[in-house]
């Protein structure tokens, strides 16, 4: 996994001190400290895994002593009644960490498993998916993270890593030449600048000022055809707004470079893995 | 509303860097410091509004000289096209909340669009809409918030405010009774008791041990009724497990007093609000 | 031990924080850093041990090759002179955890032990012993944790996990009965309710509403016996208010269920233990 | 008042965190959020006020619109039944933020209470009373500073601001001059050094090596007034050990500088302030 | 200013905290809390101011009653004997304050102010002055924010970013084009792409490539111009390693894009600022 | 090393967000999870080393499977070509931690050689140098601690811990013996006094108050002469302003105690160390 450790422990604490709190008033009351248990995660339907590592830790971090063993692996397309893991150890501290450890595991396999039904549907054309800035505070590495896990690439990770310029922006300065321009007087080298545009005429423009990703606004199928077209490869294209399953493939044809989704990450519908007591 | 201002606050600063970083390196470069704009927030579905308060906090944190008009308030019911609010003040900063405070108030509303919709559905029967431990991290309170807006109540909120007994912790004792009597020998006079029950003969066990819930595990609509009628009111009932917007009425219609979906916070639609500039 | 151990982390590196700041300007420019050393915990009076974990984990935060062992296990009745716990280990970071570690134990084994004390003096009745929210800021989970240790209960841990009705909530409605029945229409089916009396109308009042508990403020225990013959287990009652270990019998004979007392936690006497160097 | 504005803040977020959580499951229910209230601190018993400043923070942190009456000032006498202070805003906002500002302002007053008692005590005598490093988990600055309002002095804040030397430093160098040479080879010229004695021969020694502060540990009265005699303002010493308010006038009359005690922050009593509703 | 206003918060107090801790114990014991006070701040020396605002919020944040009065602004040449700005407050904070304030403006010009000294250096030809990594911990956006101010474009800003290629990430694929291949793969679109070249052999086969940046490391001025020429416009050049303000220009004459120097933050000479009492 | 460990990691994961903060897009994306790779810090110039086990400790903090062994030992004095440490481990990781590592490293070696330098410098003197208050916020304890392994002391920590008078105080009262009883009213009796002299008759009055030290602020080296000829050893002098490494030795000749330098923590030139990889 590439996140980093110590923020995914703070994740974690985070979420079993709002699950805890001070203590299981079930479990600590009622289950002797000594007794353990065994477990398993299981797939309750057919997706792609996301988040076992994550859900791993979680037993890990709350009880060192836990043991926990991966049947399946990161990205893996997995099917329904699939053990994903084993779990095996205090079960006073199992079953306190049971809850956070879905919760994590079914959001970021929602995630990973919405993402690449995207990227089956546009396979074969040159497309790439990509997720955008809508994702949920403090999530949003795990969110991008499960983007990549599905197949998806990244778009940038926030407002200072690359410029978009959009309507502001460039009303600001009258035209999309004037606001590129202005933007490189100020610019480090490092920054990528991508520009909304509208129609053919602004794609133009964008074009002409040697910006290096073209957004497609809201564009019809067919006038995003004409834009790469036009653009053939001398800019990267995006589509965006509006792109569901059921259209993605049709914008894929036009020969767009990425189709951006914000329900990647907005409107997960977490992905059905449940904890099994017992061997 | 009811939350913790300094924990909205918290919450609101940690989307913010996440978003944001170090700089916006397009507004920050291109947007003249003392520029002003006004937009506002407008409805694109028929939902119920929820987080208008939070979402307006984004702008006046990052700049406390913005001026937020509430043109709607908190759980009413909005329609397509609708003005929720309207935004007033530096057009750098209002462009640098904007993405963070979209992010809060659709997922708010999403929430709360769909608890309506499920309270709606139940109209008419004595049945409460209940959320559950299934959020996502760090987001609990805003949920659960949620859930209320959109006419629903809150379960327990964490492991410590009330015991609720699974297999597990009956099993440690061979029977409901065993358990219900070891907890009451150690938990506080303020802990309410709920028990999961998969038939009749365990309902009528917790029955007899005076828990305070029943809940009623993934049973059919038959044996819930049954179950409601041989409790007739002397603990509460608990619907729980593949419920859905599709078969919620004929659930409600057995006669239990609480339904509760983990969908309500575990895979929520992003309620659709945009940001338009200008007056 | 029940309680999270990041938690208990936190707060140990809180008070070793304040405790050493930058160095210790003594251990550190004196004694050698290879230096080791043995000591142990020793009562200095009767009572109950608690903390005995807390009190070790800070030695081990501090330094992971400290060896401690318990001679004495939490909620152990012990004698002034018993040897508690051996630590073993680098003399400077020994030094630097002493006193932090003192005071955790000292304060916790103070609860325990006066809790223990008003245990002791209700046995036999089938009063319990219980907190309330007079904690100090930051440590209500290791305070509440120590009333159990002595054998005390907890009441609600805050303010969301139970309500409690006041002289101001039931103004608002005008009668208890109002107050309930609206609190009622709002709240989840998870949440216990408790009714403040001050006189036998409203204890009959608060009866016939159902609510789960009873409290009898600052009643007389003549009174109090009357509301308890009255309630006859149909709710749990609790005295509360002017409790004392020199009245506390006579309370608990009244036949309440439950005595809670601000003093276990606001007023906590530390229960003197030393470290000894040495073997 | 003289501690930082943002530590006092956290530590009233800590505690409201501690005490509300989510929300308040009676009074935001029940309570009208438009509904204002009057109420006053009033005093139970006699002593010294301290922690009104941070009492009426708890009420304005929580609800800016909170109007807080200071009619008694920080170190001042108080008297049973006398008004510290009146409180008008929102009932919902001042019933959550009731129990923490009880719960500060008693224990600091509880603090400057006791100290103000130790300071009468020697009135007359040059022995100024000084707090130790016996303090609680997180609430160090709060509880010096009270000492110092109830007119006590403040010994060293933590390890790394002054040195005192025990037994472990002494016995690693042989000798009192041994260890303090060594200091002295390495230790700032701004650091203080005490060492401690437990007999004329250690006090005789420390006095040579010109040490600041001399410490006399469990000594009888008699011994500590010859130490006193011998060491006649040269350097300062410290009575340390088993004194209480009833032996502590005969612990200042044998002529030390400084009684320093434990129990002025480990052991406090808090003082009784109640908070009344109404004008 | 760009920078986020509680990032600026919370490292201001980071930095008061670690500077007062608990109290001022000389003006806090010494100046009678309702003293008031003029000051203003003084350069010492000719520069480029950075971080009044920063500075100035010290002052506000401790106390929000202190005026502060600009007579200098951001990023403005400075000289000698110069007054930047005026204080008015309680005597109290001020002193409190004025340490951590000068410490933030101090560092802040200078980095502008070498900053600017570069940049200056370099004036006429086409080449940047940017920044690199090589920032203190907790510092990196008021150092690169400094840069900016000193007339300095900022690089990357962290390893999410954009890409460098080094000679590990090319090793493990055999060739810059088998590296940068394998990259394109899986990166974002909005990844700027620079790989470091050591001579002129790897500068072709980069521009072959089409990466956004070639890195020109340690190359001699000769070496340097040949690779611009051969680059001619097709990529951004820069030159690192070994640059100091001698032979900046040199450097800069050879026709690279970008001059990116460690030093600029690894390296800062304080500014010298001072802060006189009296108006 | 004396700092607190949890100081040291908390510093590292602050520099290693904000240099990762998601993900690092090159090794992240290029470099085999289990390749592993060796690598060794080498000294680019003659110093003093200092912060080799902070950097180590870089290394294991983002992957505890990293072995780091030391070739050379804090406060060393090391040559160009000179190998620190030798590190193992996962390539990916130690990519990642390379530049935290460093630009620790760097740091505190560099701030340890000019401090040594200075120390020598005053070889044969019995000047001490010191550090001073002007140092990095988040910083203070990693600058002090380098400036002790450099051979300097440490002035006091913070405001807390001393306290010394300047003009500002001493005006409040009206003289230097007015001032200093003022705070001996108050004082706790661990506190040092320092007091800031302008000339003679003020070193007099500082002497006759019996103060800890007094400081001569900006005197020539024959008024520093004559104010320590005074002193003569019954108070600490302390040099103080315009100290640099050419008059560094003249000042030590005046036969003062203390030297203290600002430029120490505010002016640091990184100590050249570079990472090479491979064995």
């Amino acid at each position: 996994m590439t996140l980093l450790p110590f923020y995914i422990d703070d994740l974690i604490k985070t979420a079993l001190t709002e699950d805890i709190n001070y203590i299981d008033s079930t479990a600590d009351l009622l289950i002797d400290e000594n007794s353990r248990s065994d477990a398993y995660f299981m797939a309750k339907a057919d997706g792609v895994l996301c988040g076992v590592e994550v859900a791993a830790r979680v037993f890990t971090l709350l009880d060192p002593e836990t043991k926990v063993t991966f049947l399946a692996s990161e990205g893996e397309r997995i099917s329904k009644g699939q053990r994903i893991a084993e779990i095996s150890g205090h079960t006073r501290e199992m079953l306190k960490a049971e809850r956070t450890a879905l919760n994590l595991i079914q959001h970021m396999s929602g995630i990973a498993t919405y993402t690449r039904k995207c990227v089956d549907a546009v396979a074969g054309t040159k497309a790439s998916i990509a997720d955008t800035r809508k994702t949920l505070p403090g999530l949003r590495a795990i969110q991008k993270y499960a983007v990549t896990v599905g197949g998806g690439r990244n778009h940038r990770y926030n407002l200072t890593d690359a410029a978009m310029l959009k309507d502001n922006h460039i009303d600001a300065y009258g035209s999309i030449t004037g606001a590129v321009n202005a933007l490189r007087q100020k610019a480090g080298h490092m920054l990528q600048i991508e520009v909304e545009t509208r129609d053919i005429e602004e794609v133009k423009e964008a074009l002409q000022c040697g910006v290096n990703v073209i957004m497609l606004d809201n564009m019809s199928a067919d006038e995003m055809k004409k834009a790469c077209e036009l653009v053939n490869g001398k800019a990267k294209t995006e589509a965006s707004g509006n792109v569901t399953l059921e259209n993605i493939r049709a914008v894929a044809e036009t020969g767009v470079d990425i189709i951006s989704l914000g329900a990647l990450t907005h409107s997960v519908t977490a992905f059905d893995i449940s904890m099994k007591w017992g061997k």
